[in-house]
């Protein structure tokens, strides 16, 4: 039995397989519509988000299952002092897959190490949120037609952000990626993150201060949000959170071909005058998150794709 | 691609296409059972309304559809600043149809102009909330057998009650109807419905501080909750709150055919003693409330009638 | 229409054929795949219960029903100040059966008054939680082979338990049933139940303060939580808590066929290294409930078993 709890569980081989039946999928929807009739997806959200539990219940209900689970843990057993571990044992008695949201690090991995269905990681804590990352990769591919010789730039809090790591963490894999890091001093990217991912793998980067320089040489912008819940202080959440806004000004200086990725929420670090680009893909990327979780949950099931 | 915004968004003759697709489905229910499969409604509700949601849910369900969603704003991404448009697109990836409840006057409308799903209005603050005109409008219609050549009676807190406002635009489309408002002076119909709408319209109504003087010229007798929350002092919603309760008493004094509307919940402005009275019509209006709001799914959705 | 309040609402043969029917859909889960196409239950949590509410929503969907309903009571028409009554008036509506829990005893006697639909007691307040009793029952049968000629051993919360009080009524109706109460003094088993229910029916029982002397004559060992919310203060909830924790030392001085359950959540009175000791019957128990509970929703929804 496979779980994902973390991007790097798949191999390269993998998920271009994965990306493959995803794409099968967004071309031939209706062909599985009753895959998974009769399968059950818990949803075990100990957080709240709605964007990812409606995207895996999305996925759920177009492939013919059903849902069960909560969306916020007040109305969960956890409030009675259960374990993650217990919590699982009884879900995996009602569900025959999951996906599991949690405030700790880790805790997806506990869930794991016990349950009798395959666990989906949707977020722990600041740590892992691969179908994130997964989305991510099929939204650049489905852009740019392909995966390798790119220059992707990552924009906002690269310190805080668990998306942007992962993704590093993805694309390093891929032949020839460069990475341009543009955030201010105070968000850069952790050391372990530039010293064991970027430089133990020889990836070329450049750490930058403004958008403005790096925007006319990338082929993807991934420009992140700044949460608030990140910083110790309003002052700086103030002070920092409109320094990298993406505007009709700065798309002006990029690519025709270069396409704005975000893992929403936005709250204004992208300019509402951006979404008619026809580079803006950050609503595509809802729709494409949809699609490869339809074909995670299909790989997970080990269901077979429809003749 | 039609939304249902306001309850004067469809004409008179689209209304009674409704209407008639909702008797139909009342009275051939099991023919309707599979016309939505594959189908997905979002319900967004920004504050609780259980009866509401449900009531959509149900429609689905029992037109084959499926549904996701959440029931209160603090599970949902607003909490992390989204824009109700942003939300909306992301649910056009999601869903087929939405049911929208916001607090905020227009938010259905704003979502409207950025989904690329129907948008039905489940409610805007004090705004707007057709589909329970369009539920009332059904059970007048079954009970009464028309939606013309009726003296109706609205009763209550007829300043704030936004579904009296929708019921008295929805019915003055009708021929020869005519109006009796009975109210407290502190909760008398505002000046714009009396004139832009009574009164521009010429029809025909009273206002009366006095239920047992209306009630035996009625056909229809609109009751209405008072809502605490409208209230700026609790003396105030004490002194009024009970003045204009229904009891068996009052009913005595009303025609052997005048049917009772309330929009539900109620708290005491109907005495229990009159649930068994078979002129009480407020249960049957919850039932009336899922076929219409399946009529409404699949016209918006342009699902064809079963033949 | 028949409801299920109490667990003593369904006489002895009543529960046999049920629990025959649980057994058949145990080994036979696919046959049972659409009995219930085209149902809805309505699960109405006026306080939270995820473990009771999910095993209702698997059952429900695991006979090709539907679901509806809402979690907690902030998001409830409740905090309206609607009546459970009106409730079930409008839940009738929506629904075809539905399970009820909540925190004031009786409520879902009041709902079963005015239900025109089957309602089930998912439990009410510390009164009776009769789906809980038959779940136990089915463990007990599975586990055993049998449910008569045991010596049961009831242990930790006697006082405030209500899952144990609903066993013991449920196990006194079949012969030669002894039990052992295992509780601190301030927890022993209420005298209503001692006089009325065992003295009455002339059932062998020893009430005794140490799970140790008493676990080597136990065919069944029936563990609770002490939960915190019955205590008046904390001392005593840290004094007692721990007394009664079954570890595996304790589980050498039990007998081989000795099977453990418990209702779950647990805190820790079992200890994990328990879990993987073959009598650890708890996740089993689980696992029956979803089954029970499909047989319940057949048979008040008087669906016929597939041939």
């Amino acid at each position: 039995m496979r779980h994902l709890l973390n991007p790097l569980d798949f191999s390269v081989e993998e998920i271009d397989d994965l990306l493959a039946l995803a794409r099968d999928i967004e071309q031939n929807l209706p062909q599985y519509a009753h895959v998974c009739d009769g399968k059950k997806l818990a949803t075990l959200f100990y957080e709240p988000s709605t964007r990812t539990r409606l995207s895996f219940e999305a996925a759920m209900l177009n492939l013919g299952g059903n849902v069960l689970g909560f969306s916020s843990a007040n109305s969960s057993s956890a409030a009675k002092g259960e374990s993650v571990a217990d919590t699982i044992r009884m879900i995996s008695c009602y569900s025959d897959i999951c996906a599991m949201r949690h405030p700790k690090e880790g805790a997806a991995f506990v869930a794991a190490q016990k349950a009798q269905i395959p666990v989906i990681n949707a977020g722990d804590g600041g740590h892992q949120h691969p179908t994130q990352t997964l989305t991510d990769l099929m939204t650049i591919r489905s852009m740019k037609g392909r995966l390798d010789n790119l220059t992707i730039g990552l924009c906002g809090d690269l310190k805080f952000g668990r998306t942007v790591h992962s993704l590093i963490n993805a694309m390093v894999r891929y032949p020839n990626i460069k990475f341009i890091l543009i955030s201010p001093p105070e968000l850069r990217i952790p050391d372990n993150i530039r010293e064991d991912v970027l430089t133990a793998n020889n990836v070329e980067f450049e750490e930058v201060g403004n958008l403005d320089e790096a925007i006319g040489k990338l082929d993807i912008l991934y420009m992140t949000r700044v949460q608030k819940e990140r910083f110790f202080n309003e002052e700086d959440y103030i002070r920092l959170k409109d320094c990298y806004i993406l505007d009709k000004k700065k798309m002006k200086l990029a690519k025709e071909d270069m396409y704005v990725l975000h893992p929403l929420p936005r709250v204004n670090e992208i300019s509402v005058e951006v979404d008619d680009d026809p580079r803006a893909a950050y609503f595509k990327q809802a729709q494409y998150g949809v699609y490869v979780r339809m074909a995670l949950i299909m790989r997970l099931l080990e269901v077979e794709k429809p003749c």
